[in-house]
């Protein structure tokens, strides 16, 4: 007997269940996408920057993750991350302070933990004999740091982390170059950001009022491919419309007087397009696109003369952390070419005006319910492949 | 096979249910009422004003009615009221702008709905030959303009709204006047302010202190009836007292020696009894008492020189909107007279601080429990009136 | 049958329960005391100051207590409390005020109700021959007046009050003397601040950077007991250690340079230790410990010079109100030395900011689940003395 009241089907009788990983068309929820309509506070398993280096120092600074809370800490040169609270009576230990080497203590008792592996060291209240030094630990978080931020791994299970650097996008590691960058909390949940990232649809319609773009026009509508290419997919324009009539509606155009002429073809149209001006490192990778996008959230646009990423880090369901880099393979005196045109232009116009606008619509933007359209090809591939990658990530952390 | 346990009643065995729409003596809730209990967020199927006129402009405008979140905007001189959610990724319409005339474009992607009927009708980024043109709408509502404001029908199922004027208190239809009013956003349900409005009791004591009464004495206690006349009930005082000795407490009146003598009669005593001074326009009606009520919240006060009217609007279960009008049917010179004594004293005085009082309480009013006493005959009456239109407003939808 | 499945235990089958009342070790729950876990606004069947005597005047006072509102008002000299909430529409009587000598009317209506039952003597708005009148009663709770506070009972169930004399510190009653002292509303449960009162961890660590503390060092940790005392229980220190080398970590002392030399012995070691410098009323009381705690939250430390005490108010899960006071048994014109001492120091130095430090901790604290240690043998004494003694309670206020 079930607790339902159906009677159970004869043989036969059954019909075949719905193939799972199809998006059906008309389709409004995620239920194509188990596992990243369940992200709701991110995927775990995957590193994170959570805040700049030099923020991280020897007074303990508490951030929330994946909707951890953390509590950062440097001592010896090194960051360390612990759960942000005490196990005794659940104070958080981002408000207490070193009081030994190696270790933070609790403000209220001075339960003092080792920072490499948490484990209760010293309670001062307690005396040299406190018989409850090593049978209580606090969960510490493996720490990297790269491009000058804290970067925080994120379990999934007790596994071991994958290296940061195979998460990272592959032209940054072992390449030098310079960079700008902005961290900024915003509201809205990460995975409206990453899908606005990655987005084809709106940059020509939302950013048409941006500054940024003051001189630039961009396209009314393009056609555009999804390519994968290993643990990215990149996205393709196969055509580009400057200008559009809609019948009995009216004509359509981001050109104005005062804007250059849009360029006959865009660098990147085609399968094999590589951009032209870039540096001479950059040229060597195999770019068949001008945006792409990874896991757990990495946005990667190449422009001519520098590469933009952006990190969409989960905070909790309402909340992220934009992560906004700008990059040059620059060396020599050229380097100060581009801190002056970062700070003196793209920090202003491009990391605060354009992607504001973005920021905007990630607060308001409040699906599912939805109806995609043509263009959410790039939506509907990048959650394709988080819930594929994710997967694979799982099988992994069980084999361990 | 029904839901319940308990079996079938026998013919002649179940007992007779107790008549519905009757309060029992002592009952303190509103189960008496159903469909009144339930209305919590407003009664669908009625128009509604929801603001100026003069703020619907080509700009749109959010405004929230009866739980509904709806986009106002005006387009060759009409209103017209949208769902304020693009159905692609939820975004509010009411941030986007007009790109095109006679239409409404999503801030996001340029998605364009047609005022008219909210239908998808050009998707900017996706191109003249989008297929999802056409395939997609958004609710619209139907919008008046009557007393210089935007009125909407929010809609009980898909019926078509009766004609507004049919809902406006009569003497308002086809007869000139002048108006001053007030619009404002104002705390806690909209039963608690219908009921306070047509409320007998308070006025005498809350309003007291008012600089509105600041030389008029308001009476201790009344006796008073509920006259039921059309869609209307009305409030008609039998006995006025200004003074009373309640027994082992004291004597209490609101009589001052700076305030005028009470009136031996009050204007409007008995059924028979119409104001003395109005215009003539309001002379040909039958008003047989000072105050009247009707659905969906319309509050209607005769004063000897003009009429007070209050619209309380339902935005959700904790929140309303204040709509105050007071009127004249002056034409001519005296229209000036009007504006002086409105701008110059009613305004402040009427729709500031005494019906602020009455916003005060509507705002620390918790009810359900509660006990009613001899005055609250008005408050059951309306609630009867609201269930009894509310049935036939139902039974006239589901008939077409 | 009963509700649950197992089948009922054959004679000489069943395990002996538990015995209630004792932690397990490891234990990280509070469910050994039940009564205790449940209290989470408060225990009911106990006196509570509220407010200062001065603040309660001929002008109602909104206060809450045990997540009960109430109305606070002076009459004739005396001050009585009435369920904050007007049974006819529940707006708030203390919104209302005084419209005949011994009574509080509503503002709404003018339901006016006797101050000493509660019960509806007057409708003001319903005439002196309202039916109504006597039939309607809010609660009314008991008040006194001590320590130049307003103390209202909140009643387990129907019971009389047992006298607030019986539940003041003892020396307290009768006895004249000079007081200090501060009510601040603070958030956190009232569990925490009390557990925090009279922690025996805490102090040496947490207020080592009071500026109360600045000269006069604290020690590092004590073995400590907690010795039971009629309805008190008492914190006696058996060892204090002003240093300590904790192995692998380091060395820790709150002794410093320009502090003074710690005592040899404390003046409350041992349990039959007195304090030497107490004027002769206190030499009297068999003080056997330095800090003591008892129902339903009162605090008392006695230091060489006057004797503090902190009652811990519940107001609702989230907030209790601090009530500090500082007392001494001093006559005289020694009287004016105490309040120079109290104005001038300890009311900022140790009602203000070393009492602030323990308001920060309460704020932040978040158990259970916690890991108690060694030194929490006070939490879990006094959590085993307030379900004794509140089950007493219990049993005395069913047997009326």
């Amino acid at each position: 007997m079930t607790g339902s009241d159906s009677p159970a089907p004869k043989d036969g009788d059954g019909a075949r269940p719905r193939a799972r990983g199809v998006a059906r068309p008309g389709r409004q929820d995620w239920s194509a996408w188990p596992e990243y309509d369940a992200a709701t506070a991110g995927f775990r398993g995957y590193w994170y920057p959570v805040t700049w280096s030099s923020h991280v120092t020897g007074t303990p600074l508490a951030v929330t993750v994946c909707g951890e809370k953390i509590a950062l800490i440097r001592d010896g040169g090194r960051a360390y991350a612990l759960h942000d609270r005490c196990p005794h009576r659940g104070v958080p230990l981002s408000l207490g302070d070193q009081q030994f080497p190696g270790t933070l203590s609790c403000p209220y008792h001075g339960w003092t933990y080792r920072l490499g592996d948490g484990q209760l060291c010293a309670v001062i209240t307690d005396g040299p004999e406190s018989r409850i030094c090593g049978k209580v630990t606090v969960r510490t978080y493996p720490v990297e740091e790269r491009l000058g931020m804290v970067w925080v791994y994120v379990p999934l299970a007790n596994e071991e982390p994958h290296p940061i650097d195979s998460q990272l996008p592959e032209e940054m590691v072992e390449n030098p170059f310079v960079m700008g960058g902005r961290i900024q909390p915003r509201t809205g949940n990460w995975r409206f950001a990453a899908e606005n990232g990655f987005d084809e649809g709106h940059a020509k319609y939302l950013h048409r009022t941006s500054l940024w773009r003051l001189f630039k026009p961009m396209p009314t509508w393009n056609i555009t491919k999804i390519v994968p290419g290993g643990r990215w997919i990149y996205r393709v324009q196969q055509e580009v419309h400057w200008d559009a009539i809609f019948p009995g509606v009216g004509r359509w155009s981001n050109t104005r007087w005062w804007k250059f002429q849009p360029p006959k073809e865009t660098f990147n149209i085609g399968n094999t397009g590589k951009p032209k001006k870039l540096d001479p490192v950059i040229e060597k990778c195999d770019f068949p696109g001008f945006a792409s996008l990874s896991m757990p959230g990495v946005l990667r646009i190449v422009y001519p003369n520098f590469i933009h990423y952006e990190f969409y880090v989960p905070v909790d369901a309402d909340n992220h952390r934009y992560v906004g880099v700008m990059i040059n393979f620059t060396e020599g005196w050229k380097v100060a070419g581009f801190y002056l045109k970062y700070l003196g232009a793209i920090r202003w116009l491009f990391h605060g005006q354009f992607t504001g606008q973005d920021a905007w619509m990630v607060d308001v933007t409040d699906a599912p319910p939805e109806k995609l359209y043509r263009p959410d090809v790039s939506l509907t591939a990048w959650r394709g492949l988080a819930q594929e990658e994710f997967a694979k990530k799982k099988a992994a952390a069980g084999a361990q």
